[in-house]
């Protein structure tokens, strides 16, 4: 049962409670899994890797299970519908278009004194991708994570997924991976899958960056690996937070927010409305809808620890509760969604009106669905091209423009105590004016 | 004394060797004590400040003392020269200028249907800069990372930096500080710093992005708040590798190698050139200007862990292995520096020609200082405008452009086993039918 807090102070609690969800005390004793996992595979490759999958997935792969062949790939086609491949088709045309906008370019500026400066982009070497499996197949992963690096240009991208029962990978997931042009696929989930593209092994190339989703071990295998190899972010559970004023479509909002709880126990489900006849009709309708959902027990649980309604005085109140919890998804269910845009400061992703539910942009709208999460919108972005992209700054300076800021060089790195720093462009001005004399 | 190496093996293996030098078993000794100060700082706030800042930088600090006053930052600008202030003035002018070129605008894209999609890119509310201090002083540091914060338009930016000697911060530091626009400065390093941004104290506010270099232990910290705040990076010991050809002039290019090496102990400095006796006069000048060198201990001892002449028989090979190196600082002192960047993939930043020595990188060419250390350019960029931004993606749908996708969401959804994502379309079009009818 969805509960409904009136009270400021309260709301605010709640609101942190339900942001710090994931800084519980049991991630000390998982990291400490976490690490044996990443220093096993560092060391015994493969080997490794093998032990993990049947410890944590109860498959007993061989080396060369680990890379999916092509007989199963071309199979993979004939498991899936027509339709199915056609929705995939469209969603990929759609992400890939909106991915395509904006591209950072490289640039080089001109100025006086033939100064060159500029900044040049270029694609990481290698990419590698995390697609969680097992028991659920997520195709739309597949996507928001290959199409970026594609766009990005990575000359070599790879995935990974755990295997399901008897060794085998979605074929949803594998027709997806070929759409978005992915046919590099291991067979292998978990940390052990991180330390994989972390480190390589003998099967697995070590790679430049890792990106996408996975459970608490995943997300921790990131952030250790990471500086040895780049990520795209450290996600939590999902969560929704609904703005909503008496425009709003109770029906609509409750199941806006029961396709987020309907992800995990863990995930959160949070309205704010300043109509309190919505609120109370939203909690009936998310009772409703909740009687023969397939996935109920999971979903009420989620419910019931971190979905929340509260009711505020105005939208920008709704607002400022909104900016504190920085969600992932925000949708705006309300009369005039782009003025209360104004007073948004932090969101993963922001879903203007009625007719804009979440899963629209979850599945294809185009803009990626691999979002901060747990306040991260504070600081952080979707996963995009930039992603897969880094830049090097340019510098060029003529004799000229060196000798007109020596001066200064040689004061600030005097100021530093960094001698050699001033004697570098100090030996420069020697040979200037001695060819010029 | 400088080592040459002539053979290919050999040359990778001591590139490996420099690029892991951080990677050391000393790290998860070090990381335990850096997990008790953020502990500490999280429970008890200022009170364990202070006590660190005693037992770490042996300053006696009251509560009054962590911020510096009016006062304090006044009488900076009288222990500094004109001459000092006015190089400050012109590196801040000349890095504005650089970070004001290109930074990422919010857009949206009107599709068709009434679809609009885009990209609002805000300011985070609060960032932290660190500028280490202590003995040494960094304005250059300052002004590296506010300018582009200023740039993001960031509400409210801090500073912290460790006290010297009588619990004083360099002038040279607080007056950069106040060109660069920061007056609240707060004095405190350390582990304990970045845990006072990361979790907030009395004094010091929690911030929401946390910025700058720092030792192991600084590193460390921001490695473990990493998800709890945003950071610009993990930096490690600086590092320059200078591609030369026989145009090179040794006297430029042993000075460029010893003001890296004068940074640390654990500064890489790798010279590869395609010309024997650039080689050999490159190795006999860095031991000419280290004789009356003010660091010299400190430098040699960097030159002789980390130092590395690399002979190649072309600019290709050359290429190649700076690519492996991934180096923070690339320079090209080659007779064409255009045409061997076009080999290059991975630089935090690049100087072209002979009259581009690193040092006016360092200080006032405009580009950032703050760049990807040991093979981290492989996926990472220097610091920047971004560094401060982060963006949300926007998504509306009209009635008409839903309808159209309905059939490809519920298919996907259903794929994924998601009933309430697929019910959440649905629901909307039974609305639409209705009204239709």
């Amino acid at each position: 049962m969805l509960r409904i807090i009136t009270q400021w102070t309260e709301a605010k609690a709640e609101l942190r409670r339900i942001c710090d969800r994931t800084h519980d005390d049991q991630v000390m004793h998982k990291e400490a899994t976490v690490r044996e996992v990443l220093q096993a595979v560092k060391r015994q490759g493969d080997r490794a890797l093998l032990d993990y999958t049947l410890e944590f997935d109860q498959q007993h792969l061989t080396p060369e299970d680990l890379r999916v062949g092509g007989a199963e790939l071309d199979a993979a086609y004939q498991q899936v519908t027509q339709e199915y491949i056609e929705a995939i088709r469209l969603a990929k045309q759609q992400i890939e278009a909106f991915h395509r906008q904006r591209v950072p370019k490289s640039w080089v500026h001109f100025g006086e004194d033939e100064i060159v400066l500029g900044k040049r982009y270029t694609p990481v070497d290698r990419a590698g991708l995390y697609v969680p499996g097992g028991k659920a197949a997520y195709p739309s992963t597949v996507l928001m994570n290959a199409v970026p690096a594609k766009v990005a240009q990575v000359p070599k991208i790879v995935m990974v997924t755990p295997p399901g029962k008897e060794k085998t990978i979605s074929p949803a997931v594998l027709v997806a991976a070929q759409e978005a042009g992915i046919t590099e696929i291991y067979r292998v989930g978990g940390a052990q899958a991180v330390a994989a593209l972390a480190y390589g092994t003998e099967t697995i190339p070590k790679v430049d960056v890792i990106t996408g989703p996975g459970n608490i071990y995943v997300t921790l295998a990131k952030k250790l690996v990471y500086g040895t190899v780049g990520i795209d972010s450290l996600a939590g559970p999902s969560e929704v937070l609904i703005i909503a004023d008496h425009t709003a479509e109770p029906s609509h909002v409750a199941a806006d927010l029961l396709a987020q709880a309907e992800h995990d126990a863990m995930a959160a489900a949070i309205l704010i409305t300043t109509d309190a006849m919505i609120a109370r009709s939203v909690v009936d309708e998310v009772e409703r809808q909740l009687v023969d959902h397939p996935r109920r027990i999971l979903t009420e649980k989620a419910i019931a620890h971190y979905g929340l309604v509260i009711t505020v005085d105005s939208l920008e109140a709704a607002a400022e509760l909104s900016n504190e919890f920085a969600p992932e998804h925000l949708e705006l269910e309300v009369e005039d969604p782009w003025s209360v845009l104004q007073n948004i400061r932090h969101a993963g992703a922001i879903f203007l009106g009625d007719s804009t539910p979440e899963a629209v942009g979850d599945y294809l709208a185009g803009p990626n669905h691999t979002l901060p999460t747990s306040g991260s919108a504070r600081y952080a972005s979707p996963l995009g091209v930039e992603t897969f992209l880094k830049h090097s700054s340019l510098i060029q300076y003529s004799p000229t423009a060196l000798q007109k800021v020596a001066q200064a060089v040689d004061t600030l790195a005097s100021a530093e105590g960094l001698h050699s720093h001033a004697y570098s462009v100090r030996v420069r001005m020697r040979g200037k004016l001695s060819s010029d004399g």
